[in-house]
């Protein structure tokens, strides 16, 4: 993540979603919390366990050569509960986690809702206990800041991006839900670039990842735009089958068989045959 | 199902589809396997297992109101894999289960690969034997014959079907994989309407609902578009972010997240409290 | 468990050590977070999540008559998280659930840490929500006080447990880690009896359950003896064995195999098939 | 396992388990599927999925330094199944798994049922596919022979662990159930030791581990001695508290409270925190 050249991630919540991002030329996976509970029906607010966050981010990995970056939202609770977070993420294969300073359970940053903050102490130890727990040299621990969602400005979130690249975090996360992008570019001409900035422009997307880079930025995250994507690919498709009483009508504007046997590779498996 | 009134039904492999389908007005979500090995990149050839084709039907039957109809392939082995099945699918709340007659681990009905059959009597006998490990009376067994699949003919197919039917199915399934609808419409013409009929027209999508009605279907699943939709949905999103290195030129095609929320149902939870 | 004898719980941490119990004659089995995380070698310190403990319970309730008593520690976090609790036990058949008013994620109560509370309003609220989420008649929750634990006093026990029942507690757990039942005892002599009393004498085995029928006690849960004996026994087996080079020293102590198989029922499976 | 001591295996089926064979000294731990089934009282004959057979072996393997070797029956179907078991218990962390050459689904090799067995060219592209399946170098794979337990003798046992071992087996596995060494000993004469030999001596305690590394044995497995004394001691401990109506007659045969906390490692935890 520190070489210089931007990073694309999309997100996901299924392996066939992270296969395709890889197709489509990401170079890592972004396994959305709130992908993953959409896609049960079930609120972003911690409601889902860590078991199957995990289950979740390490299936994509392993259908993926590309990393997949893991949401792990808060580390599922306090320092204990990160350092087994850790401990899991890392058995499983997954080699970035990206926790956030909010508060247990915490509930998603767009959604109308109190966004309280942990202690900035508090959550740099968590930082610092996630890299304890750490036992390969694979692993990579990124800080979010919700300061600004929290609408707690752009002072704050330096200050806490300072404290957690100093408690040990590989890189920084800045998350805005502004229609534009000016606090993030006051975050980045704020930020002395002791550690990567990655950002979510979901509320911003006019401003362009060649813009990002220009401004400092190392990573971009398209963190759920598939699953709209999804949606309204589902909602189309369902409501026309159903209204014209047959599939005739989608079949020219969805894939066919053939395409889903592509992507589960069905004649590599065959292959593994003696 | 046997109310006279076609049933239709919508394939899904997560609760997020099955939610869609529920709400484009679908009675039923059929629990698709080819739909839950693709959303995992695997083959769908019994390589997932169970435990796993369960996680997935059931986490759809916790979200929606209409009832899951899964699909559990040959039943996972052999009678003793059938019982575990049965008691293991009641429960969790899954209330109906169709079963096909290949042997186990089968390979999907489309794929390039033999289809043998299991003999008439030992299929026969796993339908005695999942009708024996119900529990509760609220419990469907369908008998899937995969005899066109095979290319064994519609004589054989009426043969077997009438076999599980007196071993106790509550319904039969009549697979094809050819473009015209001719050999159901031989089946339907010789079947005697002991039990009712249900049919999955992928291959043959011009054969409308209405028609299929009038020929004494009762069940018509349309069991992998909306995966095929995804498909189709995620290749352009993800292509065209990736290319414009912005999500702008997506964002009029894809759901909002608001959209996101409501299938998330944040209120209702929220509603709980006190 | 409101019939006036007392009921005899017996702890066990997955389907064997269940079935154990209710041959001994138990009238339920209670699905210990001490032995489910002692089973995993994980801190009873909320590290493992409810997916994982629901599992347990789950798998006990599947294999016995009696009901299981699921441990559920604090909720696993707020409101919504008891909510989605109490959608998912009871979709997994469980009838009974003890939730305690500690802080998430908490601590064994007899560890050398913390063990703070929730304030009161907090936890009786949890129980609204908690009842409120329930879906059918047949599901009890039982309010676990740990006022004594945290050496709050009695008077504050009474009041919380007086509070819990009026938010709709179906039972109040009283936790005492002394050695002798004094605290107890008062504890007994100043509830008024609206709801049924569960004690989990662990610490003072000496007050027999016909003692604690007399001062009012509905429910008695011996929560860790059958694991602490399985620790023993396993020491003493495997240490045997490698000493001697072989097992023959221990055959005389061990059940048989045949014992296993008929736990494992292979019979009654057998009779399922046609 | 060839460096020519003797290796001596415990079974276990959890953590607990595995974690008290390693500190009895074993040099490694055999995740049983008979434990692991009887756990769940469940028939050990192919019921239980192989994702949860893996979850109890990985679980073991978090909690342990020595190797789980792990019980994986016939590899849960064909060659592709075989594939999809080798990727998944190597990301899972497993290095060593055993596969028998009896057909899908097995049952017990000690219960009253059939033990067919796969003809030896099939099982022999069982082995060739799961080192071709294999992706890192730390991989083992154990081939058993039913031979004996199918009562072929001898000689044919020879002759398929010949083949299982020109297949690419890492060391062969030969299972008996008869009450002396007689069919084992002659084995061990009769094989060239081109591969390291396993036994499991249930039925004949009587042979030390002494014997056997006189005879050529690298590996010797006590499989369920620890399952065996954990229900003995469970119905014992299980019933004096239910007869006595209290727990004060086990107490001083059982483990301390604290012996379950040192299990737990919650001080290691701890020191996680920075």
């Amino acid at each position: 993540m520190s070489q210089g050249d931007l990073v694309r991630v999309a997100g996901a919540h299924d392996a066939m979603g992270a296969t395709l991002a890889q197709q489509a030329g990401f170079q890592a996976v972004w396994s959305s919390s709130l992908e993953v509970s959409a896609s049960r029906c079930l609120p972003d607010a911690s409601v889902l366990t860590m078991t199957e966050y995990l289950a979740a981010a390490a299936n994509m990995q392993k259908a993926i050569d590309i990393p997949v970056v893991a949401d792990v939202d808060t580390g599922y609770g306090n320092n204990l509960n990160v350092a087994h977070m850790v401990h899991e993420y890392e058995a499983a294969g997954i080699t970035a986690v990206a926790m956030e300073d909010k508060l247990y359970p915490k509930v998603n940053s767009f959604a109308e809702a109190a966004q309280t903050l942990l202690p900035l102490a508090d959550f740099a130890q968590k930082i610092e206990t996630a890299k304890n727990a750490q036992r390969g040299e694979d692993f990579y621990v990124i800080a979010r800041t919700e300061a600004l969602i929290d609408g707690l400005g752009v002072e704050e979130a330096l200050k806490r991006c300072t404290a957690y690249a100093d408690a040990g975090a590989d890189a920084i996360l800045i998350h805005s839900k502004k229609k534009d992008e000016g606090e993030i570019v006051e975050f980045l001409d704020g930020w002395d670039g002791r550690k990567p900035v990655v950002i979510v422009p979901t509320t911003y997307p006019q401003w362009s990842a060649a813009e990002a880079t220009k401004h400092g930025v190392s990573v971009v995250i398209y963190a759920n735009q598939g699953l709209r994507a999804t949606v309204q690919a589902l909602r189309t498709t369902f409501g026309t089958i159903y209204r014209d009483g047959t599939s005739l009508g989608v079949e020219s504007e969805i894939a066919p068989v053939s395409d889903v046997f592509a992507l589960q590779r069905l004649q590599d498996w065959l292959a593994l045959e003696a």
